[in-house]
């Protein structure tokens, strides 16, 4: 320990929120070189590799092959796909000497398909999956959590190539069952849920869930048919608002301006008017492709502007600024309603659908309507499923009571098609000799939010708790007063021993108090620690530690050995 | 080899000049991305990673620790340095969405400097050495050479801290040695020269470097006393030029100045006025630190920078531009001489001493003078040696003659002093209390170098001949035909039995013709090949070719393992 560069502190970290990034840093495995960007210390670098060799057994054993792409990317190759817009400041990119723009990826699909595009020619060099274990930037706008969103973080990314759908769908259950049994092996109580493909495209996609309080993203999950999802991904099933409501309430009462001088957001609104924020229709004015639409939402809901595009059958869905607002409305931002809106398609969610006598924005400043009414006030061009699932919502599949769960996404796999293959250009000749396009998908894994996801998980108050197979080390020995020769001699014996034996052993030959020893140990987390005292060993007995349970025995050193045997090798 | 993503290529790749950068794409090690990025392909990744695993073993074994720096990097840490300026263009930099200048590390003093300087405070922490195996940025001029010359490069970096000189010394010994274990495993025939710091500053430094006709770099070697340096690095002796002429011909001519329109190189002025490079003396505008200075070298001599700032004690050298030149002498860029000038230092090299009746530009446009002479006609301020050494130089050890070959640099170590730790605070307490700056090292092995180097050197007109520590694979099975059962039997048996000795083994069972296989198998130069045809098979008898000297063997099956296990042990 005094070689191995371990520095532990007490202090909190400034900036640190969660128990993962805290124990990061307290730990000594990480340290932050600025936001989003950490250096791993000789302990964290350690269980970085472990994971990388557990990643890299389960790909091999797929016959995926390794490879290693640049981080430097032509910027034309995302021109090409299409994605250099979709992407936008998220990614770091510059001018080069040459004035060449370039980027730094943030993922590969366009790199590895244009080197695909190059190699392969014939339906025999089918099927292929490459994969590599590489470094990505992404120019977050807020990187936080430590090392679960950063700039610059490691993936591990692989592409399959088939020559059809079927193909398709073998490899990625090869790719879907590694990525299993890595995160079982890594130690994470892990879910995989239905999600959104987002900015990779593709019809079918699958997040890898650990779910923490801590996580970014939210999951919806069916404990009675074990239905689960991203929330962006959950459909809402169409319940009109009416099936509950007695008629006399359904009366359509008359049209009326009211004032709300500065009074623009929902909650205000809400409260100034007396009516719930169901009771009121927000109008969102987005540009479709270029074109502006309005979108009407319920007051309690959210958009989901995955569905909007699916719904609209559009590539790129953005926000209406306050200009296009004034220009369509006439009003700010906060006062538009669907009510005389010209020239732009009005979109409704489901849940709006029998609705009678809601608030809704009079597109003049400072003023809402009362009873606004579909189809007397204005008509509605299209309706669908446009929002966001709520808890309220039921299970899509069998209409039971969904969980909503924070978690961490470890991994993500998608079914692509011929999204990238067709604009660069991978095809092959078939068995007619046929020229078609390969089919697709692709994989990733978050290296580091491994290690994260497994600490928010596994933790005490004192510190780390390992699963073995992450494990910095697997024993750690701790001889409390490093001045008494008998227990160094002890201490080293079994430093040697245990080496022999290719188990992973740190010794703590501080001349640290007892108290530190205990504290270091219980915090960087090792598995088994080996306690020899004075005490104990007059007696002839060293004690046994394991971290999980904190129990402890008392043995002979021969039985410490065998103990040690024992437990590595069931881990 | 159907499942292992094995692209060789006939054709030699538009723009590849050398043997390894033909061959690295010919053998399907390398795919170009962009200029100077370039993707591994499966074959190539093995390599690098057994080079990478050499590395890591060799420097594991002395101690120095392993860990992981980003390769963002605040651009203040390189203000801090003073490096910002010194590499300016070769630095990949941008400015993130928030608008602070970041930097892609193309080198880690400043990054491990400041992570030493929050983690280090006594000298009880003293000496530890980091090390890391990770990906570098520099935006190259003319990326070239394939990966010898890119801008995105894998490199090995360690950096070491001490307390004092003395520490220093032995870790510098520590890494020297294992550089040459790491060399000399990589089966490279390499030499440590002397050379010049450069930008990295300090006093000692060695590079390593591999002989060859394709390298960049250019070495001085004395065959008598084994002094080796980099050229740049080479100290000229003094010889005034008076001792070998006779008195006769030192008489001072007189001053004349000459028409000389548009002709302003070294050669041109040399045709036109039939006098030799040797006899003109060239004047060079530079600023050093700022302020201008004329450098007088002989014509047929080349500056070396870093000679001069030594001599200046300068930290920044730049070149004149014109306008300076223009300022200082009233003639375009190609006519400047030290007659009259003012207002600059005249430094001259050590080697135009003695020199008289010699050519110099007359600072007017389209004009020389000849037979200018020192003190006659103006004033030295500083003699010294500023110039590279030649093959006419003699050993500065020994006085023998200096071979001059090239050779590609494939290591570099740095004795550093404080030049880091003092600006970037990385200081501790030591043993009397006293706040002291860490005197660091630093140690660089481009990574990606040493295969091309490898190649270099090894390969013959059919392809590469690997070394068995950087062999993709050990061992390469060819059956000649794949659709005979017995071949096919026979090569799977040995492919298995291999496999479970832990030898690495490819199966050529492509259904391609025995020529085909042939080629690739010398191409791609696994370093023992076992070729099964049907007429020796009939025998009984199969053949073993080692790729190094073409020599084959007809054995037995039992007999071909047992000579592969030989030759593998003994590499």
């Amino acid at each position: 320990m005094t070689k191995a560069f371990i520095r532990t502190q007490k202090e909190i970290p400034q900036g640190a929120e969660i128990p993962s990034h805290i124990l990061m840093i307290r730990a000594g495995l990480i340290r932050k070189l600025a936001a989003g960007a950490y250096t791993y210390l000789p302990l964290g670098l350690r269980i970085l590799q472990k994971v990388e060799a557990i990643i890299r057994e389960e790909m091999n054993s797929t016959g995926a092959l390794e490879v290693l792409l640049p981080a430097i990317q032509p910027a034309e190759l995302w021109e090409q796909s299409g994605r250099m817009a979709v992407l936008g400041e998220d990614m770091v990119s510059f001018v080069d000497r040459h004035g060449k723009k370039t980027v730094l990826g943030p993922t590969h699909e366009e790199v590895i398909t244009d080197l695909v595009a190059g190699e392969v020619k014939s339906y025999k060099q089918l099927p292929v999956i490459l994969y590599q274990i590489q470094t990505k930037f992404r120019d977050e706008i807020r990187p936080r959590f430590g090392v679960i969103r950063s700039r610059e973080f490691i993936m591990k990314d692989a592409y399959s190539f088939d020559k059809d759908e079927k193909g398709l769908e073998e490899s990625y259950k090869k790719m879907y069952d590694a990525y299993c049994r890595i995160f079982e092996r890594c130690g994470l109580d892990y879910i995989a849920v239905e999600a959104d493909p987002g900015i990779m495209g593709g019809n079918v996609s699958h997040e890898f869930m650990v779910p923490s309080p801590n996580g970014e993203d939210i999951i919806a999950i069916c404990r009675k048919c074990g239905y689960a999802a991203s929330l962006p991904a959950m459909e809402c099933m169409f319940a009109p608002v009416t099936s509950n409501q007695k008629p006399e309430t359904r009366k359509l009462e008359r049209l009326m301006e009211v004032a709300t001088p500065g009074v623009s957001t929902i909650d205000k609104v809400s409260n100034l008017l007396k009516r719930s924020p169901q009771e009121l229709v927000k109008t969102l004015i987005y540009k479709a492709d270029g074109k502006p639409v309005a979108i009407l939402l319920r007051g309690d809901h959210d958009l989901n502007e995955t569905k909007v595009k699916k719904l609209l059958s559009c590539d790129v869905l953005e926000t209406g600024d306050a200009d296009l607002i004034l220009k369509l409305t006439g009003a700010p931002v906060g006062f538009t309603g669907p009510i005389g809106l010209k020239n732009v398609a009005i979109i409704a969610d489901n849940s709006t659908r029998g609705l009678v006598n809601f608030v809704v924005g009079a597109n003049k400043k400072d003023a809402h309507l009362l009873s606004a009414n579909f189809e007397r006030d204005f008509k509605v061009d299209k309706w669908g499923d446009v929002r966001v699932a709520t808890n309220e919502d039921p299970c899509p599949k069998c209409g039971a009571k969904i969980e909503i769960e924070h978690a961490i996404e470890v991994g993500h796999t998608f079914k692509l098609g011929a999204k990238y293959s067709k604009p660069l250009g991978a095809k092959f000749l078939d068995e007619n000799g046929k020229e078609k396009s390969c089919i697709m998908g692709c994989y990733g894994i978050g290296v580091n939010r491994i290690i994260a996801a497994c600490i928010e998980k596994s933790n005490d108050k004192d510190g780390i708790i390992w699963p073995m197979s992450l494990a910095p080390y697997h024993v750690l020995i701790l001889p409390l007063n490093t001045a008494h020769k008998e227990s160094m001699d002890i201490a080293e014996k079994l430093y040697k021993e245990l080496l022999g034996l290719n188990i992973e052993v740190l010794l703590d030959d501080r001349p640290e108090s007892a108290g530190i020893k205990f504290k270091d140990a219980d915090l960087i987390g090792i598995p088994i620690q080996v306690v020899i005292g004075e005490k104990n060993l007059s007696k002839g007995k060293i004690e046994l530690k394991t971290r999980k349970d904190k129990k402890t025995e008392l043995l002979t050193p021969q039985e410490v050995t065998d103990r040690i045997k024992a437990i590595t090798k069931l881990n």
